[in-house]
């Protein structure tokens, strides 16, 4: 039989590298109540071609549902700023095919989501990367290479609330920065907020398009359901000036098919108006709130000072760099020992990160996660044992 | 409030222009049972990111459904020759991501469906038409351009079965040879199938990737849950040998967001397995047919020998070339009396086609069509009186 999900995790395995959510987090009877619902008297409206820019009721319910949240911080999201897409790596995607051509440049933060440059491989576009520190990407440093140097980017790709792999938020300052780049340098800003709503408690600034000073539009901001309903669903929105919002309206394959995922869009827009996509937030803020305190005491307990660490105030995940450590060659002693992570190296475009991994709270409960770094400090210091052994000997 | 639906159509007009389904025909209640089968006992999987070639039960299943078709002809559909798409259009879509580059040429039919331009647009492709005759694609002048001239194609695309809008069928020995062609010549062919279940009685030939005899997969067929389920639920299938499926499966959207669709694939599953799929496509078989025998009867009543057409045996469309007719200046006269349809011209790239519309079977039930019709014909028989008149003027 062919598999059913995306990943598959061996048997007695802790795997903290996986950014996914814990089977129990998945609101499945709440789905099950919007959908009959939003099935209910027969109604066709969920079956049939759906609007272009996406399922109206849920664009009004949703710009709504935005404009409250603490991590808009009274931004007014309008219906006309959004469009609905098939999930943030659809919506990158398609930008990639409508604002960029092949041989052009993109920008990433380094390190930035290992996933995110196959997309743009797939587009012929070329990789630039920008640093970070642990306020995400130096707007600074950007402003030099774009003041300096060819090739100017058509469009810039950025994590700005709990990155992913580092788990940094952009400050205001550089959000504003950006987005004046953006205007002035002539790309376009495509903002990967996905965990913009999962803060534990102080919110982030707003979405990075609330920035955005130009008519036309230069920043996306890409949010999804994924990570605050449930990532089977594949949809999410972006928000943006009205211009940019219709490039995504008019694609070629949004007027053909009509709404990227209107069925879904249909069950979502049920979900929100029935109040199950606020509670679920909650749910998950409070959960994995608990979990990063579980993550980072056990990383303190067990590794004491070797593991160097911010663990953010929401989102999925802390970059640990452990002291000393080649974290490819740990991998293997890891998972002997019932434990595994993502290697920093997969999020560098330039081989960087030998000495970082990056962990998840997504995916396993407290227990699991003091077990789960329990194992991983034992892999680390048997590694560090031998590894010294062989300088030894050497 | 933004638009629900694709479409809208002013109150007492009979537009049958458009290729959408009823809303009487969708199978909401269906739907419902299999979300609550889906759904049932909190299973988590739906919600989870999916694998990525699609739900592995869902490829199982759709594998033996396609393989007890009439329409399949005893070809064996296996789970591992499917990839699951987000519909045809989507599928298109990465097909031009993955598969070309932006000014390669693609050849269509012409005809051929009037928004599939803007999607090989968006990626920057070059359109080159190909002859079709009343079989469809012309694959004997299809083999002269091939050996004759520049540009090669990387891509064709053909709707083979009850063409969009000509209603045009391909016949066996053509498959044989476009299938061939491809694999000659290194092209990749898209068929698009979506119509193939949809046979009033006799079904047409096997899909066009039942006849690719090479290696690594020269021809796509795209089939989908749109036209014999729902087109708001934007799932569809790839069947290609499986190197070919495999570069969909791995392409960057779908290895960062998992399975396309999953959610819904996983509900469309329970509506395999529970029989709902098998009954729905037999009820829209009947009901399409009964639509276009009405159809047929009315062109001929009203229009007596000026309107020349072929009611195919399957699908949604007749594609009527009028006498005399300039169907761009009747449809405003049209509209006026209650009835549209959709131009000749759209579906042309060299601007062919200007006294033939496309007239659709599946919105509207056999009395509206007959109704329709016969509004045509008083709005062509108007113009016609004008145009004469205006004649005898000049």
């Amino acid at each position: 039989m062919l598999p059913s999900l995306l990943i598959s995790i061996p048997e007695g395995v802790i795997d903290l590298g996986w950014g996914h959510p814990s089977p129990s987090l998945h609101p499945t009877a709440a789905l099950r109540e919007a959908a009959n619902h939003a099935l209910a008297d027969n109604d066709p409206t969920p079956l049939q071609y759906g609007a272009t820019q996406g399922y109206g009721p849920l664009l009004h319910s949703l710009a709504a549902f935005l404009s409250e949240q603490d991590a808009y911080r009274g931004v007014q999201v309008r219906p006309q700023d959004l469009f609905l897409t098939a999930s943030a790596s659809q919506a990158i995607d398609l930008a990639a095919t409508l604002l960029a051509s092949a041989g052009d440049a993109v920008y990433v933060e380094e390190p930035t989501y290992y996933l995110v440059g196959k997309i743009f491989k797939d587009h012929g576009l070329r990789i630039i990367s920008v640093p970070a520190d642990a306020d995400g990407m130096d707007t600074d440093a950007l402003e030099s290479m774009l003041r300096r140097r060819a090739p100017k980017p058509k469009l810039l790709y950025i994590i700005p609330a709990y990155q992913n792999p580092s788990g940094a938020s952009l400050p205001e300052p550089r959000r504003k920065h950006l987005a004046a780049l953006a205007q002035q340098h002539g790309f376009i800003a495509l903002a990967d907020e996905v965990y913009q709503l999962l803060h534990y408690a102080q919110p982030p600034p707003p979405p990075i398009a609330a920035y955005d000073e130009s008519e036309d539009g230069c920043v996306v901001s890409l949010g999804s359901f994924s990570k605050i309903l449930g990532p089977g669903l594949r949809v999410g929105w972006a928000q943006a000036k009205p211009p940019l919002i219709q490039k995504f309206a008019t694609a070629g394959v949004t007027v053909s098919g009509g709404g990227l995922n209107h069925f879904t869009a249909t069950l979502i827009h049920a979900a929100i108006e029935r109040g199950l996509l606020r509670g679920n937030i909650a749910k998950l803020r409070r959960e994995y709130s608990a979990r990063m305190n579980a993550m980072r005491a056990a990383l303190q307990t067990e590794f004491g000072g070797k593991a160097r660490f911010a663990a953010p105030g929401g989102g999925y995940f802390v970059w640990a760099a452990l002291d000393g450590a080649d974290v490819d060659a740990l991998l293997p002693i890891a998972r002997e020992r019932g434990v595994s992570y993502y290697p920093g190296s997969g999020f560098s475009t330039i081989g960087g990160f030998t000495d970082t991994l990056r962990l998840s709270v997504s995916l396993y409960d407290e227990p699991d996660i003091a077990e789960g770094v329990r194992r991983l400090a034992a892999a680390y210091h048997a590694h560090a044992a031998d590894t010294t052994a062989a300088r030894r000997k050497a």
